[in-house]
């Protein structure tokens, strides 16, 4: 391993960080990146860099990075692009172990000067084997160390978890944060790659990789210069942990607009998909999507096979899910005789008793809803578990008492929810039961039965890859 | 117009409810229609009837209808099937308008005594031309008499606007009402049909079609013995009011559970969408997008033309957009000399200054951004703008100053938006734009894109029908 992959632990796990160009005036991100710091929980040394300034935000400030006697892991870089040469310098002799740039106005302002200072800078880090998130990003988040290394504090409010997002897009990123706080996504890291000076998507699968805290890696892909590079890094870790990607750039206008090599995006947009598809990536085209899948890969094991059963509180959410369902490939299986026999016993001889399921004429009998439950659970024929309550006053007790059954469910079989009540009633405890792993809730019966669909299919690619062709 | 139609307006406007079957047992549905109506701030006369109790929620309780002196408008039937037809002879007798018939047990029960039962009931209720929502159903709202005639009484939650959904499923009503909460959708009137003793898509049609209160009429629609009525229903109303559509049955699987005719619904399923556009009504895929194109058709005029301009904040989410509105067939148009030179003066020069333009270099500058959207939005070629921004706290007073801008638009076009943030942070004057009606925001850039791409489908639909054939 070279030293700047070696180096990539304490890019993310530092444990001093210097912000040279902290500021407190709200004007400049250098004050916006000391607040995500300082507010986001991060309990490592915190060192100000500015000769401007004595203090920021109580902690004492530095003139530079000689002028601070202990060690420093990480520098996150605010200055202006002109003087971050200068800056890189001073880092590698201080013995800076990773950097985030934030700074922008290098290669991507398309000026032969900007290229130059990229090159420049580039040949400083590779040099002293220092790994760089940016140049033109964010930050990044660590969420299991509480460090905000970004100049968004509010990426602190995010729930702690397993799935790793990298980014090429920073608005994305931000899109994905606070879709992701609505749908109740837990996140290990949040990483804006900007315009990669030495670390890119290959770089981060790799690091990611060996990171126990991501249990899911989700990517978003705009257009990268050596799309290989990924798919190959890719095909290496592929199937160990999952790789999912949303990828943009399909419209020809796009395409135009971001002055890349006109009308041969679409082609190489399909190149991308046959590529991911190889490297065991599944792609997803939204960015709800790939939350709602990362957030089911994250929480479920996958299904050993296609077989769903839909559970139902009401009639039509089921037949909405069935829709779905079987857009998907999946099987809405027949039961098995001993599982119908004991729905039979449960349920009301006029009821859908066979798969989907309406369990509505059993709605005041928690008994019965408990029991249809766990017969379909345990029912071999089973992959997945589709279940959907839509809250009513009248039926709020038969749901609670099934929530005693869900917590002491092991998780053999994804379970996979959409309980949807007015905002306020319900939210906690239906987050009580994701967060001990019993089930893991979509806002729609479509998007639960859309999120069973994509483990379905992750599974099979990774079964295709184990195959020989 | 038949009597039963002309009862339609006291049904929904009642002056007097009586709940017959009321209750003040919480295990009881007649507890929970009381405590929808007299919490959910019904100004009418509120008439408890149960021979078992004198008073219930400090409202006086009778034994029957004619035990009340003054008139009722509305009864709430909530006692066991056996008791309705007689239920139903003492509101003919007592001149009661219109019936809700929450009580279940009569034609779905696939039981000749339901059956007989519901054709008793059907006779009275037809001879005195008393209109009945149900039986079988959760009930109706009319938000805008604050008239909650349902057993839910969260449903009172709800934002009063102006979009009417009528719905086959309690299940998927509740579900879309809780969703709409989410997307903050403002309803007119909820309409569970249940099982259509004689109100049905049709009569729903024609009533709304007069409702003052009503903008967009939206569908949820299962499977129905005569779908030519409703298609004759919507030809003869439509395009005069949006009608929008969602149809779930599509699987084959739920078909045969649902004991329809078995291996026919795909392609009854493929008639429906046929007669729908035939019939003017937009046929949607999904509970979030109904109520995504509700919320579009309810608060945006129709765009005249498939020119689409998007503007973001970050270069990432107008790349999303783009791909959608490409793949709904909206033109993300060429913008006209004039626009283009006042975007050139607002951007430096190696920004994307054309159509996607990334407003990003110009974050910090309100103006500038301000200067944007005022130029496209007066761009002849823009039939409608997408805008995005994704909130980071350093761009905070940027977008707060285009506030003032949007509110002063007068919306001659549909301008849709992502703006997004961390729950709790610009949400309310996000809702405040939407209140003035100056924007219409969704939750992802592309949900924004589809609903653009739906108003102009809905444009498309309407405009085929007007052109001779």
């Amino acid at each position: 391993m070279n030293l700047k992959i070696a180096n990539m632990h304490a890019l993310f796990n530092p444990e001093s960080v210097a912000v040279i160009g902290a500021s407190d005036n709200p004007g400049k991100l250098g004050f916006h990146v000391m607040k995500s710091l300082s507010k986001g929980g991060y309990r490592g040394k915190i060192v100000p860099i500015n000769p401007r300034a004595r203090e920021i935000m109580g902690f004492t400030c530095y003139a530079g990075l000689d002028a601070f006697a202990g060690p420093i892991d990480l520098g996150i870089v605010v200055v202006p692009a002109k003087l971050v040469p200068g800056v890189f310098r001073e880092c590698a002799a201080k013995g800076v172990k990773g950097i985030v740039l934030i700074t922008a106005g290098f290669k991507e302002i398309e000026d032969p000067a900007g290229t130059a200072l990229h090159a420049e800078i580039a040949a400083i880090a590779d040099s002293a084997g220092i790994p760089v998130i940016g140049p033109n990003t964010f930050g990044m988040i660590n969420f299991n160390r509480d460090l905000n290394a970004s100049f968004t504090p509010e990426f602190s409010l995010l729930k702690n978890g397993t799935v790793a997002l990298v980014s090429q897009s920073g608005g994305v990123s931000h899109l994905l944060a606070f879709l992701g706080m609505r749908l109740d996504v837990g996140f290990s890291k949040i990483v804006g790659l900007g315009n990669r000076l030495n670390v890119d998507f290959s770089e981060m699968l790799e690091y990611l990789d060996n990171d126990p805290d991501t249990r899911v890696i989700a990517l978003y892909v705009e257009g990268i210069d050596e799309p290989n590079r990924l798919i190959h890094a890719a095909k290496r870790y592929a199937c160990r942990k999952p790789i999912i990607a949303y990828k943009t750039g399909s419209a020809h206008v796009g395409d135009q607009a971001s002055l890349s090599h006109t009308g041969s995006m679409a082609g190489r947009h399909e190149v991308y998909e046959g590529g991911f598809r190889q490297g065991g990536i599944l792609t997803l085209s939204g960015s709800e999507q790939l939350l709602d899948t990362a957030k089911a890969l994250a929480g479920c094991p996958l299904p050993e096979g296609p077989g769903v059963a839909i559970l139902s509180g009401q009639a039509g959410p089921g037949m909405a899910g069935c829709d779905i369902c079987e857009a998907e490939g999946l099987d809405i299986v027949r039961f098995s005789e001993r599982t119908q026999a004991a729905i039979n016993n449960l349920l009301p001889p006029l009821a859908l008793r066979t798969n989907p399921v309406d369990m509505g004429p059993a709605w005041y009998d928690s008994a019965a809803i408990t029991g249809i439950v766990k017969a379909v659970l345990e029912d071999d024929r089973v992959d997945a578990i589709l279940l959907f309550m839509m809250f009513a006053s009248a039926n709020v007790n038969a749901v609670e008492q099934m929530s005693t059954l869900l917590k002491g469910w092991a998780q053999k079989k994804p379970l996979i929810t959409c309980i949807l009540s007015p905002p306020g009633i319900w939210d906690s405890q239906v987050k009580n039961l994701e967060d001990v792993g019993a089930l893991v809730n979509y806002p729609s019966p479509e998007r639960a039965a859309g999120a069973v669909g994509n483990l379905w299919k992750y599974r099979q690619l990774c079964t295709r890859r184990e195959a020989p062709l």
